[in-house]
C-alpha cells in the first residue's frame, strides 16, 4: 500500500476503529462514536476497548489484534503514555492510519518530543499515515467521517465546497463554526495537531482534488515545509482552486510566541508573506477576513478583471468602499456611455449614476429602480463585479430578494450583496439562493479584491525557466567566500550584467590594469576572510594616475594586513569606476523554510532605516520581478526624481529575473549572495560588488536538487575582466 | 431666546408641531405622530394639516397660524417648494426650532442650494434654528421625543450612553441599528442632513454635556468648520468623554466622491487625521470599528495605562492578539513575579503562564481555573486592560457567565470578553450583566487600544501657551513675500532657531558682510517675486574670497534679470554657510478648514517621494511636537544612522512649538511659511532659508482673532544679522 493509499484511507475510510472507545458518549473518547452514530456514517465502526463487550450497540474488541479486520483508519484516543503500543499493535493488525487525539507529545517539551518521534519512527515501520498527535481529528462531511470530537461537530456540518485544514484545535473550531454561521458548507474539517507525520501541506493535498471541493482555506501558526507548501500553492493553482491562509505571528513579537506554543519552526514573516503571494495564495490577515473571503470565493462566478462597481442607498458608504477598493487594487472604472444612458433612464434625478451610483432609498417605492440600475451596472464592460450596498429594510425583504434574484439571472458576473443590520430572515433566503451577502461594506471589498485576484493569478502563465542561464553555472566546487572574479564571471555567463573586475598579481599588474582600462579606477582588497571590504579600509576609489594606484595597492595591503592579520590575502582587485546615478542592494538568502529568496531594496542610508526592500522565492520570472519593484514603498524613485532620469524597470527585472534563475540551480551551494550596490545608470543596471558564500548542503528532501549542468568550463579572467 | 435656548427647545420639546402630519402613519410625514404615540412621548402633539380635523385623535391646525401654541419644536415634513413659507410661517407663531424632512435643497445643485439658503435666511431672522434640511430627524431617547422617520425608531430604541449624530441619514441608520443589536443604547440619535443651519459639531455640542450620556460618536463626510470641530473636542475633553468619529473620504478619489455627493468643503485627510488626534478624538476606519471602540467606551472603567493582558484558549489566537497590540499602541507587559507565582499555582501544566496566558481548555472541567487566572492577570501592576478569548462553549454558558461575573467583581480594571461564534443566550446574559464581549479578538484589541488612547489623553495637561513668543509678532505689515531679513528677525524674535541673514546693498558692501563673518557664506537673490530662489539659479554656495563674492554677486543679479525680468530685485543676501548633518523640512499652511496646520519632515530626494511628513493644528506644545517627530516612518534617522550622531529632539520639538504659537498669533495674515531647509548640527537646529508669504484675511468667523500684540518696533539688520 503506497503512502497516497494510506492517505486516502484515513479521510475515505470504509472502516473506522476506535481506540479506547467510550460508552459514554459525551467524554473525548466517546464523541465520535456519537457523531457517527447520529450522523449516518455508512462504513463498519469498531470499537476497542476492554471494559465493554458492546457500546452503542455495536461489538467492542477488548484489544487492537482482536480486530475483525484491518480498518481503514484507526482513531487513537488513549492516554499518551499508551499510543506507541496501540499504533505499534495497529501496525501488526495491517492498519494504516490512524488520528491520534491525545495530548502530551511535542507540545510539552523536549521528553514528549521524543515520545513523539517514537511514535512517528513506529508508524513509518508499518507504512502508517498518522494525522496528529494533540489533535481534534477530522470530519469528512460527504461521506459522514466524523474522526473528531471537536465541538464543531455537535451543530449542522453539512458539506460545502470547502476545504479547512487548521493547525489549532480551538481557533480552528471557532472558524468552522463562524463558517457554518454564515451558511458557509465544509466538505472537509481537518485539524493537524502537531503535524508529527502528516503536515498542513500534505493533508490539503489530499482533499484538494476532490471534485466536489471549490476553495482550500488554511489557518497556520507555524511552517516548517515551505517547499511542500509551494507545491500546494501549485496544485491548486493548476485545478484553478483558490488556497486562502491566515497565518498569526505576522510581528516579531508574535513569532516569538507562536514558536514556544506550537515548537514549529518561526519563519520570518516578511518572506512567508512575500513567497505565498508569489505562489497565488490569498492572505487573509484574521479569521474574520478569511471567512469574508470564503465567502466571495465559494460562489462559481470567477472574476474575470479587478473592475468593481458598486450601487448603494448612500453616498457615504459608496466613498467608504471606493477608498478600501482604491487601497486593495481594485479599480472602479468610469462607466461607459452606454451604461451612463441607461442609468440616465432609470435613475431618480437626485440620484447619482457614476461609480457608485447611489440609488437612494427609492426603490423602495419603485423596485425596478435597484435591478434596472445594478444590471445596467453589470453589463458595463469594465464592471467585473458588483456590489449593492443596502441597510436595513426589515419591512422589505420580499421586494429586495426577489429583485437580487433577478439581476443574479440576469448577469452573469459575480455580484455580491452588503446588507447593513440585515434582517436574520433575509440573510437566510439570500444565502438559500445562493447570493453572498456581506454585513459590511469594506468587508465586501476586501472580499471582491480577493476574487479578483485569484482571477488575476489563474490568467498568469506558468514559470518559463530560463534554460540559458545554466551557462553561469559553475561545477568543481569548494565552501567558503568566492573569489570575487570568479563569482562575477559566473554571474555574467548567466546574464547578471556586473562591472568586470581583474585581480593584480602585483603593483605593476595593478597599473596595467589601470592603463589598460584607461579611465579611473577602484582597488579592493581581495581576500577569502574578508567580505566586508569597505569595513577594513579595503577599497579605494577614482585613481586616476600611476603614483595614486601604486599607493593604493601598498595601502590596501597594508592596512588589510593590520585590520585582519590571520585574513588571507589573494591580492588587489582592480575594476574601471561605474557610473550610475541609482544605487540598490539585490541579495539572495537560504531562507530555512522556503530556501533560495532573492531579495532588492533601494540603496542608501534611508532605506536601511525603511526596511524597503522585496522578497521571492527563486526562481521568478521577469512579470514577477516587475512585481517586486513596484511593493518597493520609494518605487518611485526607479522613475527619476529631481531631474534624474528615470531608470529602465524592464532591465532591472531581467537582473533579477536571471539572477533568480541561477541562484536556483545553486540552491545546494549557495549560502549567500550580496550585490551591493547595483548601480543603474544610462546603459543600464550593473552589480559592481559582490560576496558569495558556498556552503554545501547536506542531503535536504525540502529543496529541489541542482538541474543537470552544461558542459562548460570555468571562465577564465581573459573572458571577463576587460 | 438666545440660540442655545433655541436648540435646548429643539432636542428638549415640551411641544411638537409636525407640518403637514399624515394620516397614513407609514408615511414619512405620517412616521414621527406614530412612533412619538407608541412610544409615549409625554409633550404636547400638534400636527398641522388642512385636511383632517384630527390624526389619531389628536386635533390637528389646519395651518401654522392656527397652532394653539408657540411649538418648542416644528417638524416640517412637506416638500421643498413649500418649506420657505412654512419656515416663515413658523418664526411668525413664534417657533424657534424647527427639524426639517424635506428634500430638493442643496444636495441637488446650484438651485437647490438657493432655495436652502433662503430658507435659513428666513429662520435666522426670525431666531430660529434649524436641523436638516433633508434629514430624517432626531431621537432624544431620554424624553421619548421621535422628530425623525428613521427606520431606526421602528425598532427598540431604548435609552443608553451614547450620543450619535451623523450626517448621513442611510448609513446613521444603519450604524444606530447595529448599535441596538449590539445592546449599545444610544441617548441621542441626530441626523444632520445638509447642516444648513445647525451643523455637527452644534449639534453634538447641545447634548454632550447631558451627564446620562458618557461617549460622543459621530459618521462625518465631509467638514467646513474645523474650529468648531477642535472646540466640541476640547469640550469633550474637558467633560472626560471620548469622542468618536468615523469620516469616509481618506483616499484621493474618495475625497472627490464625498465632494460630489455632500457638497460639504473636502477637507485633506491626513490634516484631518492629524488635527483631530492632536485633540483626542478616536477615529474609527469604518463603522465596524467605531461600534467596537463604543463597546469599550460605553462601559464605566477608565484605563490607567496601556498595558494589556490577554488569557486565551487558544495559543493562536494569542499569538493575533499580541500582533495586533503591538501595532495599534498597546504593550504586552512581562507579568510580574507574584502573578507568575499566582498563574503558575492556578494554572494547568501544559498551559502557558505568560502574557498572553494560555489557559487551554481545561477550564470546562475546572471553572475556577480560568477564573483564578484572570483575576491573577488583572491583578498584575503592569496589566490595565485584560481580554478573554475562547470560543463556542454553548454547552457552558452558564458556568461561563458566573466565572465571568466573579472576575468582573474581584477586579476593578475594564476587561473584555473576546467570545467567538458565541451562542446567542451567552451575548444577552453578558450584556444584562454588563460584560462587554466582542466576537473577534483583533476587534477587542482595538477596542482596548481606543479605551487606553483615551485614558492617555485624559491625562495629558491642558496647552501652555508660550507668552514669551508674542515678542516675534510683527505689526505694519503688507501682503506678498516678506524680506527675508525681516522675516528670519520675526522668528528669531519668536524663539525659533535661524541662521543670520543681511541684504548687501551692493557689491562692495556683499564684501564686507563677507569679511565680517570671517568664514564661507552663501549668496542669494532677493526679491518679493521670487519664491523659489534656486529655480532661477539665485542661490551660489561656499564663497571664501573677494573675487568670488563679487563675481557671485554680480552673476546672481545677471541671472534673476534674465530668468525673471519683471521681478523686482531688492539687491542680494549674504549669509554664513550653515553647519549640519541632518536636512529637515518646516512649513506652515492655512488649511481651508482647521486654519493654520504646522508640517515638519526630513528632507532629500526620498522625503518627496515617500512625503513622510507629520501635520499639527497651531499652535501645540513641545510634547505634541515630540509626537510628530515619533510619527516621522523615518524618524530613526533623528537618533543617528550609519556613524552619524543623533539630534535633540527636544531642541527640534522646541522649534516647533515656538513656531506653532508664532504663526497661531498670525493668523489673520500669515499664509504660507517655508523653512526649507532646516539644518541640524551639533549646536541645534536652524531655520537656513525661509519664504514667508502674508495675505491678510477678510473676517473669518471660524478662525480667533490675532492676539493683542506687545509694543514692540521691527527689528533692524543690526539686530539679526550678525
Amino acid at each position: 500500500m503506497t503512502r497516497a493509499d494510506a492517505i486516502h484511507g484515513l479521510i475515505h475510510p470504509r472502516s473506522i476503529a476506535i481506540v479506547g472507545a467510550s460508552a459514554e458518549l459525551s467524554k473525548i473518547n466517546g464523541r465520535p462514536l456519537k457523531f457517527l452514530l447520529e450522523k449516518g456514517y455508512a462504513g463498519r465502526i469498531l470499537p476497542v476497548n476492554p471494559k465493554y463487550p458492546q457500546i452503542a450497540g455495536l461489538p467492542c474488541s477488548p484489544d487492537i489484534a482482536s480486530l475483525p479486520e484491518a480498518a481503514d483508519l484507526a482513531i487513537v484516543a488513549v492516554p499518551a503514555r499508551e499510543v506507541l503500543a496501540s499504533i505499534d499493535a495497529l501496525g501488526r493488525r495491517g492498519v494504516r492510519a490512524a488520528v491520534v487525539f491525545s495530548s502530551g507529545f511535542g507540545e510539552t517539551g523536549p521528553e514528549g518530543l521524543q515520545l513523539e518521534q517514537a511514535v512517528v519512527d513506529c508508524a513509518r515501520r508499518h507504512g502508517m499515515v498518522l494525522c496528529g498527535p494533540n489533535c481534534l481529528g477530522f470530519v469528512n462531511a460527504f461521506d459522514k467521517v466524523y474522526a473528531t470530537f471537536s465541538q464543531y461537530a455537535d451543530g449542522e456540518t453539512g458539506p460545502g465546497p470547502i476545504a479547512f485544514v487548521t493547525q489549532s484545535g480551538a481557533f480552528g473550531t471557532a472558524i468552522a463554526a463562524l463558517a457554518r454561521q454564515r451558511g458557509l458548507g465544509l466538505g472537509y474539517f481537518i485539524n493537524t495537531g502537531n503535524q508529527a507525520d502528516l503536515d498542513f501541506s500534505e493533508l490539503m493535498d489530499s482533499v484538494i482534488d476532490d471534485p466536489r471541493i471549490r476553495v482550500a482555506a488554511g489557518y497556520l501558526e507555524g511552517l516548517e515545509d515551505g517547499a511542500a507548501l509551494i507545491r500546494l500553492a501549485q496544485r491548486c493553482q493548476a485545478l484553478g482552486k483558490p488556497l486562502v491562509l491566515t497565518k498569526v505571528g505576522r510581528m516579531a513579537s508574535g513569532q516569538r510566541a507562536a514558536a514556544s506554543h506550537t515548537g514549529a519552526l518561526a519563519v520570518a514573516d516578511t518572506v512567508f508573506d512575500a513567497v505565498i503571494r508569489q505562489y497565488g495564495v490569498l492572505r487573509a490577515r484574521n479569521e474574520e477576513q478569511m471567512l469574508d473571503m470564503l465567502q466571495a470565493l465559494a460562489q462559481p462566478r470567477p472574476a474575470r478583471g479587478n473592475g468593481l462597481g458598486i450601487a448603494t442607498q448612500s453616498g457615504g458608504a459608496g466613498v467608504m468602499m471606493a477608498d478600501r477598493a482604491e487601497e486593495v487594487g481594485l479599480s472602479m472604472p468610469e462607466l461607459g456611455e452606454a451604461t451612463r444612458a441607461r442609468l440616465a433612464e432609470v435613475m431618480p434625478a437626485f440620484g447619482s449614476a457614476g461609480n457608485p451610483v447611489d440609488v437612494t432609498g427609492q426603490f423602495v417605492a419603485r423596485p425596478e429602480l435597484l435591478t434596472e440600475s445594478v444590471v445596467a451596472l453589470l453589463g458595463d464592460p469594465a464592471v467585473h463585479i458588483g456590489i449593492v450596498w443596502l441597510q436595513l429594510m426589515t419591512a422589505h425583504v420580499d421586494t429586495l430578494v426577489r429583485i437580487f434574484c433577478e439581476i443574479r439571472d440576469r448577469s452573469d458576473k459575480p455580484f455580491f450583496v452588503c446588507w447593513v443590520a440585515a434582517p436574520a430572515e433575509a440573510l437566510r433566503r439570500l444565502n438559500a439562493e445562493g447570493i453572498v451577502v456581506f454585513s459590511a461594506g469594506e468587508r465586501a471589498v476586501e472580499a471582491a479584491a480577493a476574487l479578483a485576484r485569484h482571477g488575476q493569478f489563474r490568467r498568469r502563465l506558468p514559470l518559463a525557466v530560463d534554460a540559458a542561464v545554466l551557462a553561469g553555472v559553475p561545477r568543481d566546487l569548494h565552501d567558503g567566500v568566492q573569489p570575487s572574479v570568479q563569482a562575477t564571471a559566473w554571474l555574467s555567463a548567466a546574464g547578471v550584467p556586473m562591472a568586470p573586475v581583474a585581480l593584480a598579481r602585483d603593483e605593476d599588474d595593478a597599473v596595467a590594469l589601470w592603463r589598460a582600462i584607461g579611465s579611473a579606477v577602484a582597488l579592493k582588497i581581495e581576500s577569502p576572510d574578508i567580505t566586508h571590504k569597505t569595513e577594513v579600509g579595503g577599497v579605494v576609489l577614482k585613481l586616476n594616475d600611476e603614483a595614486g594606484v601604486r599607493a593604493a595597492h601598498r595601502d590596501l595591503l597594508a592596512r588589510a594586513s593590520l585590520a585582519a592579520p590571520a585574513a588571507r590575502l589573494d591580492g588587489v582587485l582592480v575594476q574601471r569606476m561605474s557610473a550610475g546615478h541609482l544605487e540598490l542592494v539585490v541579495g539572495a538568502q537560504r531562507d530555512p523554510v522556503f530556501g533560495m529568496v532573492v531579495m532588492v531594496g533601494l540603496g542608501g542610508v534611508l532605506v536601511e532605516v525603511l526596511k524597503d526592500v522585496s522578497f521571492r522565492h527563486a526562481p521568478f520570472d521577469t512579470d514577477e520581478a516587475l512585481a517586486m519593484l513596484a511593493e518597493l514603498r520609494m518605487g518611485a524613485v526607479l522613475d527619476g526624481v529631481r531631474g534624474q532620469p528615470g531608470v529602465d524597470r524592464a532591465q532591472l527585472a531581467g537582473l533579477l529575473s536571471r539572477l533568480s534563475h541561477w541562484v536556483a540551480a545553486m540552491q545546494p551551494w549557495l549560502a549567500e549572495l550580496d550585490l551591493n550596490p547595483v548601480l543603474v545608470g544610462a546603459s543600464g543596471p550593473q552589480g559592481v560588488d559582490c560576496v558569495m558564500v558556498f556552503r554545501q548542503q547536506g542531503e535536504d528532501p525540502r529543496f529541489p536538487s541542482r538541474p543537470a549542468l552544461p558542459a562548460s568550463s570555468l571562465p577564465t579572467r581573459q573572458e571577463t575582466d576587460r
